[in-house]
């Protein structure tokens, strides 16, 4: 814990501090992106008087421990206004004068557009409209979770306004009445190449905010007396959250792109004529307010609770097994926290919100703000596991994605996975889902077949660096794993192998009840095959499958998903680099699926026991062909 | 073209029929779902007086010819109601009683939630949030390209308000002065799990529109005088859509359900007894108005343009060549069409807005709107090309997912594919695109290394049925394909091939400027190397690629993009079924990039032509020694 420090309020930087302070944002921010050859200066200067005046006089930061819990949040939503942003942290001495020349080189933590890399930062920025969801997340936490006083201020874009991501926040938080949640709109009129749809129009934005239940107020983004005066106001409206509408103008202070179009994004022509319009080179530093730090955030108390487990033989779902297992880990940890997509009698999320009602968050039909709020929640060190359909984490894959440059830890479940969900149709249907999140860096893809696979694969992620994915199915499995069996992520479970096995079938999920089937159909024209279930598709158990390329002389996989990314790619490239493999024949879902039942749909994707038999057989006639 | 025919004005189903054929509706949605066991019946009861007016006296559709384009276009964007939408349908004559019985069956039409296989239904829902964005798109290209006078309605959920894509739509479809959009909100309260954040609070709905531009209406859903009233004022709104905003119940109608949590998605308890409090059985037929024929869609005329070309040796980058084939298409044909995402300067799309202007989409940021636009534009048989950032594609991927499922023709070109971007950092790399839009069914995923490739590409795009995605550089490449080379989806190229190859190099986009230098790094060395330039990766020469691998004793791949799903996967798969192949060498980014050169990046993720090189002379030893 940092020593304690209470805010020098009576010391505050005065408003023409801050109005020499914007200039100098200002400044560095035309000579970081010269010097860089690339930014934008531009979409820095609008924002640099709201910048200076928060700085100055509001926002609360021990900037030497970045990670106190009692420390306000500032996101950069948009992202791209890295150069005010830097700027800033340089003014409160964060960055050096020598670091500030590095940005946008190479292994500078000073990056085009901000990442974690460079503390304070919460979240990497730059995909716009994520900003404000996540710090949605962060006051979240704040004020439900480590019931501290910090606040959470997020600049955005107005060209970002745009996006939906930011209509899903600004319904959730005023839902959530997160008064801790400040929004401040750079309303400077002009996007990358034109105006943008509601240009200079900064009562629409307003009108929309308080439709949306947010209390607006509406500045001269240049005026430094009134930014002050809404930061202040903001401070004091209870219940909702407030957004600052600025109106400000793009390239302020410098006559040759203020509020000119064709200067997004890129340094001015003349930066030395510019500085010296900007009044020249200043060093203000700015000795940050810190945060109160009396108060300890809130921990809560853990629960007995018995450890899911199922007899082997025993009929269940996984997405069942993921609503058990996740109130076990509700229970007994408290710093896990849930999030579901209002389908938490589908997903069995409810189960989690019954024995931690206090943790658990209903996000509604809103898959982006879902993901971003987990994340937020994770900055702050929560445990978050955020459930839907698994078709429907196609929605939030942007967020993902940037989760990803966040070094956040996200703990995601799709359920409902493959056309093996029946009647409902394929819009209901995750089959893209294991190779979309595959792609992800350092992801992990786990695709349980049974119930006890699940809490185990749940243990391990609550402690995972990354993004981990869980995929479950709708329909009943058969409990082929003991509930005292080892089962870790990057393993398998290789079922009913010997060392004279002709064939290989590698399975997950749902297929593997249907490999095992066919391994039986096989043995009754007496050919032995193996059956690997890969429960871990990313990272995929490359010894097993190795082994199993090297002993069997043909292997197929099954998966109820696309043939491209999941499953069987994941195979062959655990065998690409043996030059000495059998031929492998993969099994996915060609077919635009219908309505069915899951054994017709099966059935009609060739993924059942039967093709599964017929396609081992083929392989196997071939092998022993090209032996003989 | 059909035999025009007037609309029976005087003829039309008083307010009494409306109320029995809405009751009509509930019978048969309690009906279909019990029987098929599954589906939505109170959501669809809800809905139904809603419908059974829209369907008596407003909605103008030749049920016989659904391509007829003065055809009124009508959009469940709540798809799980297709109880209601099938009943309806019914009610209209052109599903029969027979085929009512086959709902949510395998090879019905009538599946669990509705698709195009079942006409007139233009698109796919089940997703929540997609109907309303994709209804934009159709009523765009009523008023601006086809300048129709048909109407589009959207029949919208109120727990879908809650995506951020549903606000995406209405900011534009303001912005756009859409008159002839209506969006009808079924405002039954009730989600899945619990009510929805605003409740029965239709005002806060009605606000929400009126601050977005819209004209809301609010009605009693259940009254049919009144929703009779909103759906003739909404004909007479100018200049800005309409909203009806529908006070209603779940399940209306049946005590046991109306208005009651735990209701969703299930068929009833007792449907006999629900069919009997809802006044039994009713045959009601409605002969649904015709729309009016005698005007001709409008056309575009062509002009001369010539097809660009470039010299092989010179440099260029492919989004240039993007742009400049962009407005050959526009200008040489009629159908062509345009969107950006507010970056047209940066994909070149803005080659095609001022060639073509009134065929150009300005998107803004907010790519589900984009992707859902491209979809209704390409419902009325406009061809749809949409660009943006590769990475923000992602934002937009479950709409993708879904425009398959709507067996949409759709072009999308992302720009700034990996880390050869540069100094903007990950935020703004295309990383994991090919993985995700290869697992679309029915993709193609081209990414050409030249100017060249990309015009003789996107001329057979504009011919594609499904989903086409072009990924393209930022930064400048060596044109080597001859103008008048043939360029195939489904081909590639062998530069510097021959028999004696020891190690073949497979790369896409800018790694093939590398494998050409590593090739001759390599042939400094007497390493003779084949490189193959796999211009399409999805479908991949599978032919060229096995070739390779039959004439040469080693592989590597390398591309700008994440290991998974990828080049790498893509040439693994059409390896899967050789059981003799060499070693298969994947390169792909494996970090996570910060900013810096092109050159420096490409360095640290190990895709340079260096990189390359140690790779081939790495497999290339081992394949000596095995062979030795």
């Amino acid at each position: 814990m940092p020593t304690p420090s209470g805010p020098p309020s009576d010391s505050l930087p005065d408003l023409d501090f801050c109005a020499e302070l914007g200039q100098q944002l200002r400044v560095d921010s035309v000579v970081m992106s010269d010097r860089a050859g690339s930014g934008h200066p531009t979409s820095s200067m609008s924002a640099a008087d709201l910048i200076a005046v928060l700085l100055g006089r509001h926002l609360r930061w021990d900037l030497q421990t970045p990670d106190d819990p009692h420390n306000d949040h500032l996101i950069f939503s948009k992202g791209h206004a890295s150069p005010l942003y830097y700027a800033m942290l340089h003014a409160a001495g964060a960055i050096d004068e020598e670091e500030l020349r590095t940005y946008r080189t190479l292994d500078s933590r000073l990056e085009g557009h901000p990442t974690p890399r460079m503390p304070p930062t919460d979240v990497a920025t730059g995909s716009l409209g994520q900003g404000l969801p996540i710090g949605v997340g962060i006051a979240l936490a704040g004020k439900e979770l480590d019931r501290l006083p910090y606040r959470v201020w997020v600049l955005c874009g107005d060209s970002e306004m745009a996006e939906g991501s930011i209509w899903e926040a600004f319904q959730y938080a005023a839902w959530r009445g997160l008064d801790n949640l400040t929004a401040i709109i750079d309303v400077n009129r002009l996007g990358q190449t034109r105006e943008t749809m509601l240009g200079h129009d900064v009562q629409a934005y307003a009108d929309r905010a308080a439709a949306f239940g947010w209390h607006p107020i509406v500045v001269d983004g240049h005026d430094v007396q009134a930014i002050d005066a809404a930061y202040d106001h903001a401070a004091g409206v209870k219940g909702k959250p407030t957004v600052v509408v600025a109106r400000t103008l793009k390239g302020r202070g410098v006559r040759a792109v203020e509020d000119q179009p064709g200067k997004h994004g890129k340094p001015l022509a003349d930066a030395a004529a510019a500085v010296q319009e900007l009044g020249g080179f200043r060093d203000l530093q700015v000795d940050v307010q810190r945060p109160d730090t009396d108060r300890e955030p809130h921990r809560f108390t853990t629960t007995q609770h018995e450890r899911p487990s199922y007899d082997v033989g025993s009929d269940g779902s996984t997405r069942e097994a993921y609503g058990a297992a996740l109130a076990w880990l509700g229970a007994t940890r408290e710093d896990v926290v849930a999030l579901d997509g209002e389908v938490s009698n589908s997903t069995h999320a409810d189960q989690f919100a019954k024995i931690a009602p206090e943790r658990y968050f209903e996000m509604f039909i809103a898959e982006q703000q879902m993901a971003a709020a987990a994340v937020g929640l994770g900055t702050r060190d929560w445990i978050p596991f955020a459930s839907t359909f698994g078709a429907f984490w196609a929605r939030a894959y942007d967020f993902v994605r940037m989760a990803a440059v966040s070094r956040a830890d996200l703990r995601l479940c799709g359920s409902h996975a493959g056309v093996s969900i029946g009647a409902d149709g394929p819009s209901q249907m995750a089959l893209e889902d294991m190779a979309s999140l595959r792609a992800i860096h350092g992801s992990a893809v786990l695709h349980p077949s049974d119930a006890n696979q699940v809490t185990s694969l749940m243990e391990q992620m609550a402690d995972r660096s990354g993004i981990s994915y869980l995929r479950v199915l709708r329909g009943k499995t058969t409990v082929r794993t003991p509930a005292d069996e080892t089962v870790r992520i990057g393993g398998s479970r290789t079922l009913a192998g010997s060392d004279e096995d002709e064939v290989t079938l590698i399975a997950c999920g749902v297929t593997v009840d249907e490999a095992v089937k066919a391994a039986d159909l096989l043995a009754a024209e007496g050919i032995t095959a193996r059956v690997i279930d890969c429960y871990s598709v990313k990272p995929i158990d490359e010894q097993a499958v190795r082994r199993a390329a090297g002993e069997t002389s043909a292997i197929v996989t099954v998966e109820d998903h696309r043939a491209e990314g999941g499953l069987g790619d994941a195979v062959l490239e655990a065998l690409a680099e043996c030059a000495d493999r059998p031929r492998v024949h993969k099994l996915a879902v060609g077919i635009m699926p219908t309505s069915g039942t899951p054994e017709e749909l099966m059935r009609a994707a060739h993924i059942d026991a039967r093709s599964i038999a017929d396609a081992a057989r083929s392989v196997c006639a071939e092998a022993g062909q090209r032996r003989g």
